[in-house]
């Protein structure tokens, strides 16, 4: 079951779902450099329909047997500590 | 390209899929038997979150060449004519 293919097909889930958070952490400093309050609900809408998004690519991947559980959490979990410090950044900015 | 783990895969994710569109039809049946409106924005936005969520995967799988860009799309076209024929038996019903 490590055939070749399968090698290519868990890699290249990988690197899309890391390429897919990427695209999350782009579009929200995208949004902190040109909305005014951090706060506001349409910040907050569009995150969390991304987050949801991405969410669903990883538990996907999980259960087609192309990511392991521990990877995609820390797909996950390192995406929202890369949008909690962007977001401290952009606080302290205007500060 | 097309070795027995890499058929697997398709035929998983195909299948994943496939079952995840049902349990949107079973979810959207139980609120139709529920709910004393259809046009409740509470149906309308449990209905856009699991269609978004599925169209997330549906994508992921097309751009991981798991499933043909043909096939997703069909997959998405039958579970909006069954959510419509749904539709309309309850509306009938409550006539």
């Amino acid at each position: 079951m490590t055939s070749n293919t399968a090698i290519n097909y868990r890699e290249r889930a990988y690197a899309l779902l890391k390429a897919d958070a990427d695209k999350i952490v782009k579009l929200i400093q995208v949004q902190m450099d040109n909305l005014t309050m951090p706060q506001c609900p349409l910040y907050e809408e569009v995150l969390d329909t991304q987050m949801f998004g991405l969410s669903r690519e990883i538990d996907f991947a999980i259960r087609l047997g192309l990511v392991d559980e521990k990877d995609g959490k820390a797909i996950l979990d390192q995406l929202e500590r890369e949008l909690s410090n962007l977001h401290e950044a952009t606080v302290k900015k205007r500060g």
